[in-house]
This record gives structure tokens, C-alpha cells and sequence, in this order.
């Protein structure tokens, strides 16, 4: 039995009670919030507090919070060398004070209120002081996942610089197209399963692979025709920059 | 029965030609292609022809060809006043000669070559000249697809344009993402999951609400910390238009 403190209400402090939960081999003993608020509605009042110096013994202290919190809240904990990971994608391992054991447990998946998460496929990034943190840290994301990475702070870092072209900015790709059908009556949906197989097929094969269209094909004549279909011209900048790029990241296999 | 000639040998050709053969209410009498090559194992050679004039009877002519050939191969066609369709995502069905009735049978989906489609999720656009075509492309189209949409020449080369945006350049950001891994020797099937569940978002909620990151937080302190990481100068520079964009669309909003 691994046991656990949970600090934080947000997405992902909601989300990981909900998954410890229905793990038998995981309790999570205690949460903390400032509101004491509920995690999950199946949770009893007196798993709850919102005064650090309450907190209950544990195996492992969970700051699912934000980043900026992270020192605060670490400085402010009442007790040492017991083992406090936080769960997010860019602060640093170091972030945590240091008068206890640290560690990272970051979910690398984008978290939304009200949606159930599977977490079987949700990769954890994983990384701690000690060694047996480690070992003990895998050993609770493999009751969640069968995607467990070292990752230290530096690679996570990147990870999460990468995260927000894959997903911040493919999602701005697919408002743009979003505001194109809308402005000429198009529904959207027509596009739903070209974005569904867009994703799918990176699986199978690597995006360089996958680049198509008429930037990569440099077809000037559909090129011109699309940017006189455009109206807005922050629409049109952008179709001509991101097909620069692409001729200019593709140009010499071409 | 609906008897169909396919000319044409490539991706759309051969997948059309695939998804007819299992279906018993449609036969496929013939393919046109100028290598005389088979569109499928099971084709007998009997059916297939380099010779436009030796054209076989058939309800409907699907012109599944380059966009520059539409034109050329419609004009070369010896017989009038029959079906005959394109499937071109940007040509307007006024590409087709009009000695015959013309029409559009666009499969709105991305093709690899040996990857399988399923296509009873893939949208069909329809037009044709005359009303009794449009029902007997649409007749043709269910019986692969639940998703049929008649759409003008007009709004299909909107689609298409949006089709770059939400398929090309969000495929681009997953190339800049794996650039970025490899540069720092991070696996990029970490950030599989995420990609997965992008695109899952944009069916269940609108990509302006779906929009996450650190551009429309205005989290600047994160912006420069991402710009510090990224190596290269294009990789830096993207990064800036594209978080400026992001910003510049939702300002307003925050």
C-alpha cells in the first residue's frame, strides 16, 4: 500500500484522486486545499484540511498546484526528508525546498475539467533526489500507466516547450480553419476526421514523412488561389509564413 | 446496381476501387489509367484499359487524376451527356468538359498509399449539374459513408483552404516538435498521447475554447523561458508570430 497526500484542487489534483481512488494498492490519506474543498464526491470530510500543519504521514506528497506555488507551499510544509513531488511540465525539480526529498510526477497529458482522463496511455515523466524515490515514484504510475520515462528537469523542460507546438499551437492551426468555414458557411465538422487522421497517422509514421500540400509540393498556382480565398489578412500572413517555413525546412529535399 | 468506371491509379483511385469491390450494389466495369496497372489484387485485366476510346458503359466517370489532368482527360472523352465526376478537393467542377454532366464526388480525407481507409467516417462532398446526379452521387456515397454533404464548388474550395491549416500546418507543428526532441534527445512518442487528445478536444468543444498555453495566458515569464530553450533562430521566430497571434486573436477576450 503506497500512501499519499494530495495538495492542490485543480484539473489534475481531481483528476489523480479520481485514479488513485480505484487503485487498492494507492490511499490517498489526506488532500489539502485552501478552499477544503472535496477532490471526488465519494471523499469524506475528514480526509480534508486546509492547514499545512495538520498534514497526515504519508509515503509521498503530491503538489498538484501551480507553478508559481510550488516554493511557497514547500517552504511552508511542517516536516523533512519525506518525499514532496510536484506535477508539473516546466518548474524545475529544484522549485521544491530542499528540506525535504523532491521529485517530479508529471502526467504529460492535456487535463480538462468534467472529462474522465484514461490515464492507461497517459505518459508519466518521472524524477527524484533519491533513487528509491524514483523507484517508489514508478511504482505508483504503474498502477496508472504503462508509460513510465526518467526525465530530468532539463528534458522536461524542452518537452514541455514542444507540447505547446503539438498542442497549443496545432489547436490555433484548427481555429484558424474553424474561422475560415465559419465565415463561409461551411460547418466545421466536415473537417473533424481529416484533424482525427492527421493525428493518427503520426503515430505510424514521423511528421516529416507526413508533410503534404502545396507549400511541400511548392504549388504557386493553389497557393495563390488560397490566398485570394482568404479574407482576413492575419489569415493570409500566416498561410504565407508557415508555407515559407515549410519550403524552407523542406526545400533541399526537394 | 450502380456501375462505375474509375480513371485514375493513385492513392484515391486505388482506395476508391477498394472500398466499391466489397460492396455488392456497386460494380466497378472498368479502370482507365495510361500504365494499364491494376487498382487492386483481385482486378482481372480484362477490366482495365489504356485507351480512352475503348471506355466501357457505366452510370458514373469518377476522373480520380491530378487537378491539371481534369481538364485534358474530360476533353478527350469519346461519348456525351453522361455522369462525369472529379474528385479534387480545389478544381471547380467547371474543370470538366461540358459535353458531359459533370459533377464532384470529393472525398474529404487524407490518403497514404498502403494505409487502409475507413471510410464510413470520411465526408463525402457532393455537386453535380443536374439534381438526379446529385441523387445518384449520393446513392453512391452512402454506401460507403454516413457523412454526405452537398457543397458548391465555392465552399469546397474553402474547405480546402482550411483543410491546409487544420492537415498540413498543424502537421508542420508536429515536425517542429520533433525537431525540437531530437535536438535535445527527448523521445517524441511522449508527446503521442497529447497530439491524440488534441484532436479528440475538437470534437467534443470548439478549438477558441480548446485554445490552452501559455501565448493566451499572457504567461510571459513561461514565453522567455521557451525562447531560451528553442535552438534554432525559425524554431524562435515561430514561436514569437505564432504566441503573438494567439494573443493578438483572443486579447480582446482576457
Amino acid at each position: 500500500m503506497i500512501t499519499v497526500v494530495i495538495l492542490g484542487a485543480g484539473n489534475v489534483a481531481q483528476h489523480l484522486y479520481a485514479a488513485f481512488y480505484i487503485q487498492k494498492s494507492i490511499k490517498v490519506v489526506q488532500c489539502f486545499n485552501r478552499q477544503g474543498v472535496k477532490l471526488h464526491e465519494n471523499q469524506t470530510e475528514d480526509t480534508i484540511t486546509t492547514d499545512l500543519k495538520k498534514l497526515a504521514d504519508a509515503d509521498i506528497y503530491i503538489l498538484a498546484i501551480s507553478d508559481d506555488a510550488i516554493e511557497s507551499v514547500s517552504n511552508a510544509l511542517p516536516f523533512k526528508n519525506r518525499l514532496v513531488v510536484h506535477t508539473s511540465g516546466s518548474a524545475p525539480m529544484q522549485a521544491i525546498n530542499n528540506a525535504n526529498n523532491r521529485g517530479v510526477f508529471y502526467p504529460l497529458q492535456t487535463f480538462s475539467a468534467g472529462k474522465e482522463v484514461n490515464f492507461s496511455k497517459v505518459p508519466f515523466c518521472i524524477e527524484a533526489d533519491l533513487e528509491k524515490d524514483v523507484v517508489l515514484l514508478k511504482k505508483l504510475a504503474a498502477t496508472l500507466s504503462q508509460k513510465i520515462y526518467d526525465i530530468s528537469s532539463e528534458q522536461r523542460s524542452v518537452l514541455h516547450v514542444a507540447a505547446v507546438f503539438v498542442n497549443n499551437f496545432s489547436n490555433y492551426m484548427f481555429s484558424i480553419g474553424n474561422e475560415i468555414c465559419i465565415e463561409n458557411n461551411v460547418p466545421f465538422e466536415i473537417l473533424h476526421p481529416l484533424i482525427q487522421e492527421t493525428a493518427k497517422k503520426i503515430v505510424e509514421i514521423e511528421p516529416d514523412k507526413a508533410q503534404t500540400g502545396p507549400a511541400i509540393r511548392k504549388d504557386t498556382q493553389t497557393i495563390e488561389r488560397h490566398l485570394s480565398i482568404l479574407k482576413g489578412n492575419s489569415q493570409k500572413e500566416l498561410y504565407k509564413m508557415l508555407t515559407e517555413a515549410i519550403q524552407s525546412k523542406y526545400g533541399k529535399e526537394l
